[in-house]
């Protein structure tokens, strides 16, 4: 009398999704059965490939199917400078305002003590190590401008000046409480020129 | 310097679900990776196991592991009235109701001239074959009340009722909740010729 349940199970495994409740995940499930199959199957391929081939850049921390990412072995990237941001979107974000050509180190988290996320669980050593390297002369700081992302920068600002690094922070152009996901590039790219040093 | 092309392609991938532009599917992406890599997993099994296992109801024509679903073969159905619906989703919402207690024919589609859908892409021929079984009594009408939806139940009241059956369509008129100040006046105009007497 009810949905079967390879149906049912699709409906709930497409509530993984962001923002995706099970009123929308019904909708998917059905849309791509009744007129998209060709679709959903390259979902499924695309999902396990992504899954299969993706790791964690060795130097930057984003996703990449290389030990070492393309930028990081770019020779056109300037390697004095480092961001550093919570998520590989935040990265993308940034270069789509190609107001930048450092490097990049990405957190993939943020300071959370609610959370229980501290310093140690964040591996900040690891990027710590990273900005070790001997080159790297200026650290941004581009977390989000919320209270994690700013608890965050703090964090890594006590940590890396402690060391003799150079620290700085985008500028505050980015509204109070706002994700630099939903920025337009244009004051992102102006946060990025307008950077401060601590 | 850009997006791994394993990355890229899930990106693309995801964008087969209904109402997820490049800019969500780039979220959902990295959510997946980032956080429900197990979701991700489950998701791509999910959809597989659909894929696989799902076919048509040989009798209503909605999704169903089996030849015949299990509602079509109920007991506690009335066989004598087939309620038309456009998709599974809205028989679904139907079923919510528990308003309704006899079968159902979905057409996966409506007629849609400016599409190129007529009677014959929507293969009428079945629902006529399936509501000839000298059971069915009643045909009830439950396309949506889209252009498209109307002129489906037209079409398939001029071929049914040609043939002998009970035709009928769902009411039309002011929601239940709804309040005549938010009404569109094509609702209201319709509600106000069907007037039923108490």
């Amino acid at each position: 009398m009810s949905t079967p349940s390879s149906l049912e199970a699709l409906i709930e495994a497409l509530r993984c999704l962001p923002g995706v409740g099970p009123k929308s995940a019904r909708r998917m499930a059905y849309h791509l059965l009744q007129r998209d199959r060709s679709g959903a199957q390259h979902l499924a391929d695309a999902l396990r490939q992504a899954l299969r081939v993706l790791r964690h850049c060795q130097r930057c921390n984003t996703f990449s199917e290389a030990e070492i990412c393309d930028r990081c072995l770019s020779p056109r990237r300037d390697p004095s400078l480092l961001c550093v941001v919570e998520t590989a979107i935040d990265l993308n974000m940034m270069e789509q305002t190609q107001a930048y050509s450092g490097l990049y180190y990405v957190l993939m988290g943020r300071v959370s003590p609610l959370d229980g996320i501290g310093p140690r669980e964040l591996h900040l050593d690891r990027l710590l190590a990273r900005a070790s390297d001997g080159v790297v002369r200026e650290v941004i700081l581009a977390t989000n401008f919320t209270n994690e992302g700013e608890v965050t920068a703090h964090t890594l600002e006590e940590m890396l000046k402690g060391r003799g690094f150079r620290v700085s922070r985008i500028a505050r152009g980015v509204p109070v409480g706002g994700e630099l996901e939903y920025i337009d590039s244009g004051t992102l790219a102006q946060a990025m020129r307008e950077r401060k040093s601590f």
